[in-house]
């Protein structure tokens, strides 16, 4: 499709930190997102899954639609130009790739620590950068991530979080942990709790027998049905 | 920009009831959107409001893009060509007019009675339909109302509504009943007070007074500043 791509931030959750994944142009030395072409017959969906695999060796990840990106200006750099002609291709100045480019962006939030992301043959690096020490980005890239982020902050009261991020049963404190990241503040326990029990999305698991163990915390696992069922419809309703 | 075009769902609302703006062709007298294509070096949201405003008159209303619609097969119909031919156009098979197209949706909310629809030259009428008595429509484009009445729904619950609807001062019952026609649902009264009230969006007005109405409602209006700032960045935060 001419003048349109995908560009996927992809989030890293670990140990209470969160991170973005950026990928280096192998020509131009700049970070980008990993971001790609759709072709002709493709589903917008299948193509953003598919340029993900390709450019940082993740799969089987639940992306999600969230913004269009289209200002006039947001490819008009010399970097686009320069870039294709660092990776060999001398491109005619009329080349559907040096024009105006919209871009759909897809967001997903994965446990870092779970994933091995490898460089694709145009890319240098891959790596994992903290939001607040973000490298100097090509085109728009730097507000896609922000509007990304400030999307999930403010989805985080009305849709379900954590799925991708936690072990199959986990305690209150570490779903906590991951608000508190995502929020980048310190939550109220004791309100935390009854907020997320009161959505219906947690099982909780019967306690295991282990001697002087009885101070140890319940265990919880997502309610699949519930949890993509909000995720589609909403946490609770104000009204 | 070939391959990409703009579809508007704009919601009237009037007298507790929520309709939609359609647009039929002159060529084969279906119902559709009002949509349209971008120019090469057009703002999205510029051309949102410029094709709004060409294909129905209406201007000067706040638009926002809620999804992209892509699906390969969203625009392969014979509609496609015969409209095309219709409208006196015979295109030859590899025009970019005949080729997919992804389309970006844009909605708003208005008071119908308020604006006055113009067909424009590709037209034969321009109506408000019931939500639930839709014509048979073009394309993807019952699909595309259908997202966006569900985006709304769901932004109900944390974005303020309802500036477009009212008058400049107006009652919680008037605003009771925006929110009850939009969700399709009755709601109590004391409990819908106190929820929008803790929002902080709106001001209270003093009372006038007129003898023997001391029991007129309160009027209020909404605080601008606050009102667009709860658009940005929610309403009420869970955590």
């Amino acid at each position: 499709m001419p003048g349109l791509s995908i560009d996927n931030v992809v989030f890293g959750f670990h140990d209470n930190r969160l991170k973005v994944l950026l990928v280096q142009n192998k020509s131009n030395r700049k970070w980008i997102l990993p971001g790609g072409y759709i072709f002709r017959e493709e589903e917008l969906e299948y193509a953003a899954l598919r340029i993900l695999g390709e450019r940082t060796g993740l799969n089987e990840i639940y992306l999600q639609q969230f913004h269009v990106f289209g200002s006039t200006k947001r490819t008009k750099e010399k970097y686009l130009k320069e870039t294709m002609k660092m990776m060999g291709v001398d491109l005619p100045s009329d080349s559907w790739l040096l024009q105006r480019f919209v871009t759909i962006g897809f967001y997903a939030l994965v446990e870092f620590e779970k994933v091995k992301p490898e460089p694709d043959e145009f890319s240098s690096q891959i790596t994992w950068w903290e939001l607040d020490n973000l490298p100097d980005l090509m085109f728009d890239h730097e507000e896609i991530i922000d509007t990304a982020i400030k999307d999930i902050r403010l989805k985080i009261n009305h849709q379900p979080i954590g799925y991708n991020l936690l072990p199959k049963e986990f305690t209150l404190k570490n779903l906590q942990s991951i608000y508190e990241t995502i929020l980048n503040r310190k939550l109220d326990r004791a309100n935390f709790n009854r907020k997320v029990l009161s959505y219906g999305i947690l099982d909780k698991k019967e306690k295991q027998f282990s001697g002087g163990a009885h101070k140890a915390p319940y265990l919880y696992s997502f309610n699949k049905k519930a949890y993509f069922e909000a995720l589609q419809n909403g946490l609770e309703k104000s009204f």
